[in-house]
């Protein structure tokens, strides 16, 4: 390939965990406590998070805070991070601090997500964080919001809103 | 870890070509050249694209066409592919829509995305085709639409919307 | 008031049909049908399409057409129609396409609009065509598209997509 | 008409001032200073709020707050306020907070909304008051959010979003 003899081919490793989600749905925790559970290593973080390298470091009921570090995998042609990494970090946030306020009789599915890139990121912008809030949570429908921004200077990155379909039993 | 040890610890490597975003604005090439030249590898895929497993397989003035293969290292915690994945191959396709349908002169930077999931994508799901066109340019603002669908069934998984902020010398 | 002074005053009278749900439910019609009758002059146009002079003008399964014409009434203060106008025309087309395209048995409620404006209306705009169509039906959540666009000359000057919450009995 | 005579027909007649784009813009006043004088009554206030029946009640730098009461004229044929209305008036706030943010030199037009329907709007419901605040100043993308909800009671009914381009001289 005439690329790879001009461009500097790198390599990736990384190790993720075999989703489980009989073993969630058996343990009968409700959102947050299951979520909980997650960021004690007892239960598996997603295999999407490992893949793009962000993690979740706090959640409490209608709320969760993902943070993750810029890199140079996470790049679009332009020479900057991939808004679907922007957007993916802040579908997280958004579906747990949903999750985080089910009941343990209650699922959830994301229906949509809406993210405004408002300033790019760059692998110099060090560890983002994307918070999140349940706006409104209704008998089928609840929303959030959620905004991604530096971690250690608080410059706002994008922001993004999403809808989940509770699902009752 | 405790999860470590009661859940299976996969490994993934892969290869991406570092971008260059230097040489492809000295190549001079309006964007459906450019995207022509990603295509036939003389240009790097980006990164991102290599971290999520899909690539380029079509682009004309206007249209743009990628294609992944559902795994399960693209998973959330709920069993099925992240909504995150599914909003990345949609915004790649959106980007090279608008990308394709570009001067020589002018650059572009993705002002939102707005994703519609309408259905699971599992690992049966197989090739996922990511399929956007431009609705409209104008002198500032451009904007375009996709789907994503089973490349050989045809079922549909998510729509999508963006825009771009058309960048003029 | 001193801007009654300076700037003219205009009075605009205007008829609309007291809303009948009950009757519209007793009528134990599909969505379709029910949107014939309205057509028909059977069934009251909604008030909200006589306060903002537009009206529906063709249903099919799934599809929905509605047509209005730009006024000075319908102006914001930046000198062209206002962006809600636009919006309140295309989320009718978006919530007649679905509720075209359900049973009798069926109910709905918008759960998000979004759109894209691209062009600003004008009085000099003529005609203005609204055409939606139905995307995705799931059980629960149906999603549509519209765009709105000068009836004569084609020009388009925004579009829009919808999730609306289907109610089952 | 066989509507008019199964269904009442009623009369609004209502008052709008001509809007004056050119004296607006002679004024040379900074987006802030001109809101504070359409409060005032010193210029007029836009022909679509006294279409829809709401009106600017608030605005400081970087915030705008409207008002307006449910009524059935702003209906839609399911029985509640059409999802257009709160498009309007969330679009209205959205607009003059990015509004009062701009220099005198700036100008701007919004380029997309998207609004969250969380309850039904009826006549009950009493006077409503939509609050916005911009979220982001970019030199071309302004950004902002808003909330509908009961004056009286604080009641949450729809959310918004929207994006507006900054158009500097």
């Amino acid at each position: 390939m005439v690329a790879e003899a001009r461009f500097e081919a790198r390599t990736r490793t990384y190790q993720y965990l075999r989703p489980a989600p009989e073993q969630l749905r058996a343990a009968a925790l409700d959102g947050l406590e299951l979520l909980q559970r997650v960021m004690d290593g007892q239960f598996p973080m997603p295999p999407m998070a490992a893949t793009l390298g962000f993690t979740l470091v706090a959640v409490e009921r209608g709320r969760a805070i993902f943070e993750g570090t810029a890199a140079e995998w996470q790049y679009n042609p332009l020479g900057s991070v991939h808004g679907g990494w922007i957007a993916t970090i802040l579908d997280s946030a958004l579906g747990c601090a949903v999750h985080s306020s089910l009941s343990r009789a209650e699922g959830y599915t994301s229906t949509d997500l809406q993210v405004r890139f408002l300033r790019a990121v760059v692998t110099g912008s060090g560890v983002l964080r994307a918070e999140a809030h349940v706006v409104h949570t209704g008998k089928r429908i609840a929303t959030a919001e959620a905004r991604l921004f530096g971690r250690d200077d608080s410059k706002l990155y994008a922001t993004a809103t999403g809808a989940c379909l509770v699902l009752a039993p």
